[in-house]
């Protein structure tokens, strides 16, 4: 694909050495790993060390890199246009398998056009799949649960009962969603069960990574807003609601009932309690811990604080020993003074 | 159903408007979902807040709430009352399904009464399944696997080779009992595995969320006591022993060979370090990091310390960026002393 | 097998009764529950208060202890003896079972000798397996992924496509290598996901924990090197590289594009963000979290400090309480000075 197409297909405007319109580009790839016939991206700043020795034919910049022999391509976005020349050279159209004889689908299912359900997937009764959505190997869906269309769910995941996904969701190996959620009484010495009778409703465009966990309701839904997208290894707990276009990055734990507004950004490992609510725009450090509700503000720290005084009060930490010595040879040094002050 | 017949059932006393005990109540739901028909029930007091606009027919209570126009059942433990409506209304009785012919179970296995085994799943030989227990798609069962009765293993499950699990034990998807411990010898340079070749036993009544790994034992058994209820993505390490209704919430991970007792509390996203003993009551608040024996009580932070000493130290952190300051303010002032203490 | 065989099995050395080398060895146990016939090993100095009551016929031992009843096998390695003696007493030889009629393998799929493919696996195009391979039931392998010789992928495991596995690798239950990176471009209020088209690459002898997610790199691979070992419920996130015999303990998080070296050790629940590079030798302490660039040595705590240097200022933090009232004390002694220093 001559580099004046791709310009053209990213909105964008090529600089760099005559005839640079006129290069072949063969594939996309990151800076470190970029051959001729590649077009690239700087990622990251601290990437910046690869360009001189990158072979690559062309990078895609917000404004001109000064120095460069190899051929510039200026978007508005680059990030953004590199994810479309990723689909754009690797990603090929899918292809429909329709029901493998191998599957197992309910009678009374209702299965949309131009889906793929592999092999030893199993549909139980009442459930609907969306035209286009595509169910890998191994998948199990509980009765009355409704899919989308254009969705993935890849191998060995689980959809159970009465759960609601929207269109174009992304569901990776390995995650479960709707288990019944941690919810018992204690009474005479043990804990009984509560039936958790509720459903989970996962809106549009939402992906969700592998091995994520998502509990059902007790009674009622738990709700992951349109758009939303959830890593690796998530736990997500009854009755929990996130909202729209948030990121849950890998390792993060809500605990039961807790609200997640829009535009939430929960780093890796964070954990947050039951029954407490995070404001819109809130971003929140990695292995934070969130004991209560939070403004809109960014946080670290567990207990978490507003992480500016986080940084402040880490500094600190650090130099404990420091103070703990100095506040020692005060305390010497008052004594000193205070005997010296005693009248004679 | 009448309220008077649901009085009955959880041995409760309906007070409120007259003729409440004549109310038809059509379903059970949460204070904040909750509307005309439903019977609900106050979760936490934060909730109390959604009471003024609740709609429901009927309210669970220990005592009276003052000002309710909604009725209001009496009963000694409202919560249990909860769970017990909540199975009443919306749990159907199983009917077994027998064993699918689309799944393959050894001529060698020994399958009990009124079991259900669904399709794809694999049930190797000598594999003991006790009565009315049911099996899901895509269970992997390994040799000489026992079973009890009335348990649940749900889909994507597997349970290795020589595990135990005893009756009434809930299995969540993509659970995984029997994977080797994590054991290997340092010798010229590389890391030579330990074979694993002890079992699990998990005892009556636990309850195992989704995505948990319960590694078997290098040799002799890992243990989780009668009753205890472990939540998603717990790691409970080879050799780990478990006592009685304990509970473990979501993500905790345990190292090898630690001793846990009955009633201990974990909070999410705790760690433990191997070979270290918590007695038998203890709670550890989320987050936490365990390096030694503990005796029993409640504790926070990481490394742990009573949680009262933590919440105090915990206050001080916030506040250190203030006493460094004032540490090199008194610094200044004693300076200053010593300098109007010389001998002029 | 009698003991005189055991020793030369081991390349060991006899010590004890009289006729020691003719006992009749029947298994192999850790000492708190082994019994007559029994081998065992101390594997943590914690467990010698088992000794005097342990009724083994047998102890493995680097030099021989005082005062011990029973025999003892002096080894150069008194663990990899007693790891040799487990496999060899309790691992039976692998009896290929070939490809199981209820498995479904593509015909453009290369199947080695002597492997065994279990029902319900799958197979895609393209995929070649190894001489010696075994693939247990539930295993999804995506198109072009390569499997090496004598590895073992056990049930429920997703290895998606273009991921390359070496020899000897165990992949344990639910596990799952090859989902897609957690990448997006913000634009316009939307998360656009960037597609993943990179691979992952496992090198010989890795083993890989239960329920683990590696993700496929954006371009380039995700690599783990030879001889690593990582355990349970480990997020390893896109175009991250781990170098050779490291140990990534259970829970682990490591965020995309970090490089750690070889020999490194990880601790339980550690987080490591992105972009980072950790140390050849580098140890890291349970729960603790990596946010830049770690030179060679031993670090703890959340941001990491040295091990010392945490140990220390831990130490300070629990006195924190204590110190902050001593300020206190030290401010009004110096108010009390500065009065009495004031000109009368």
């Amino acid at each position: 694909m001559k580099l004046r197409d791709i310009a053209s297909l990213v909105n964008g405007e090529v600089t760099g050495p005559p005839e640079a319109d006129n290069l072949e580009i063969t594939g996309v790839s990151g800076i470190s790993s970029a051959r001729e016939g590649d077009i690239t991206f700087l990622s990251s700043e601290r990437y910046r060390k690869y360009l001189p020795a990158c072979t690559a034919s062309c990078i895609l910049v917000r404004k001109p890199i000064e120095g460069l022999r190899m051929a510039q391509l200026m978007v508005s976005n680059p990030q953004l246009a590199f994810a479309k020349l990723l689909g754009h050279f690797y990603i090929e159209p899918v292809k429909p398998l329709g029901i493998s004889e191998h599957a197992i689908v309910s009678d009374k299912a209702i299965i949309g056009k131009d889906v793929s359900i592999f092999p030893f997937s199993y549909i139980s009764d009442n459930v609907s799949v969306g035209n286009g959505t595509i169910i890998y190997p191994h998948v199990f869906i509980g009765q009355d649960t409704v899919i989308g269309e254009d969705c993935v769910i890849h191998s060995n995941v689980t959809l159970r009962e009465k759960v609601k996904i929207g269109s174009r969701v992304i569901v990776h190996p390995g995650s479960v969603i709707g288990s019944d959620g941690f919810g018992y009484v204690f009474d005479e010495g043990k804990h009984h069960k509560i039936p958790q009778v509720g459903g989970v409703i996962v809106e549009d465009d939402v992906e969700i990574g592998s091995n994520v966990s998502i509990d059902r309701a007790t009674t009622g839904n738990t709700t992951i807003g349109a758009g939303t997208k959830i890593d690796n290894l998530v736990q997500i707990a009854h009755n929990v609601t996130i909202g729209r276009n948030s990121l849950i990055i890998a390792q993060v734990g809500i605990a039961g009932s807790t609200e997640i507004g829009d535009y939430v950004t929960l780093g890796g490992q964070v954990g947050i309690v039951d029954h407490v609510r995070i404001e819109s725009g809130t971003m929140i450090g990695a292995q934070s811990g969130v004991a209560g509700n939070l403004i809109k503000g960014i946080y670290s720290g567990s207990p978490v604080m507003p992480h500016r005084d986080w940084l402040k009060a880490q500094a600190v930490f650090a130099r404990l020993p420091e103070l703990h010595k100095k506040i020692r040879e005060l305390e010497e040094k008052i004594k000193e003074l205070e005997r010296r002050d005693q009248p004679a």
